[in-house]
């Protein structure tokens, strides 16, 4: 099972992606957890690449990082694992670059339509799709405030222009209207534990159906 | 105009592009000459990074790889030449990435099919075309004699395994028939002189046609 976790920066969807993790590891599931990008030794490379402020990245390039990080990701981490029949987590996935290279950057300007963004998620993740993908949600000013009370200064991804955000999360919106099934949203202004709750009684609810289909 | 220099590791190709460049500068010409992957600073970091033996890289991943460091050179620096009226020589463009990891690579058993490779190319280059392409040829046993005789170790790329040399060399030689108006096929074993006159006579036909036409 391959699930994912989306959402604006700020909005929690990491610290639900560990929370996630580490409840279906005391449930002896032993889970892979990865980041993007990174979560191998090229793309934690190309992760640096993306976040040094001083060199000047054009929005297609970008694109194409991401793209090159996650087809490693997928043929060296993520499709080994579920061979093994392991539950990967993933900390955003190719929804990540919809959002935010293609919307956020406005790459489509430069006529990237949806349906080649889409043939170039096919072709870099190699086909794999999330069995389930969570959309923590939270307004742009709230997830700039949880930033900015974080200790961590603003680095190139996270110092985007005004709109920016708010471009961000009407892509991450449409995404969702798009595929109902796969999506779930979660209303990321809830205590963490409300949304770890949710989270937790619908993988529950995944594994059991899985385990009917199996 | 664009000009871009292709063929195998070995062919000749990077010591003509350099030898044109060396001739229309003595001429006046101020020409910009990049060599891919490279050519601005986020693909000069791309390409250490593609050169690294010590990092594993799916052949997806060095697709796209190439691809960004591409879109970088585009947008950076060759599109801007152009557009102040300066000629651009490439060693190597998007050529080199059908040649050598669509069909030297084998990506293509991952359903990269050359229609979306060009669909890649087209993005990549913001829709860049040369106007001119030299094919210096060598067949692989030659090419790889020279690079023996060469001081470089090596690296990850030229390191390719047995066969790949011939994909690559055939790849080409499928480009360069699909449009023959676009490539000039050169026999990379005659002198350096030779293909050198070759190139020039060439390139000047072609700028006094575009001086007719302008």
């Amino acid at each position: 099972m391959l699930i994912s976790f989306e959402g604006i920066d700020g909005s929690g969807k990491s610290t639900q992606a560990r929370l996630l993790h580490d409840y279906l590891s005391e449930a002896g599931q032993n889970p892979l957890m990865v980041r993007e990008p990174g979560g191998t030794d090229l793309s934690e490379k190309i992760r640096s690449l993306l976040l040094n402020e001083d060199v000047q990245v054009e929005p297609m390039a970008e694109l194409l990082l991401f793209s090159a990080a996650r087809a490693q990701l997928c043929r060296e981490k993520i499709r080994p694992a579920l061979n093994e029949g392991r539950i990967v987590i993933c900390d955003r996935f190719y929804d990540s670059s919809t959002a935010y290279q293609g919307a956020g950057r406005d790459v489509a300007v430069e006529d990237v339509d949806i349906d080649w963004l889409n043939s170039l998620h096919q072709r870099a993740t190699g086909g794999l799709v999330p069995d389930r993908t969570y959309l923590v949600e939270v307004d742009a000013g709230t997830a700039l405030a949880r930033r900015n009370r974080s200790d961590a200064g603003p680095d190139r991804m996270e110092g985007a222009s005004d709109g920016f955000y708010e471009r961000v999360a009407a892509a991450y919106d449409r995404l969702a209207r798009q595929e109902p099934d796969r999506f779930l949203r979660l209303d990321g202004t809830a205590s963490i534990s409300a949304i770890q709750a949710r989270v937790q009684s619908d993988v529950n609810r995944l594994l059991a159906a899985a385990r009917t289909e199996g």
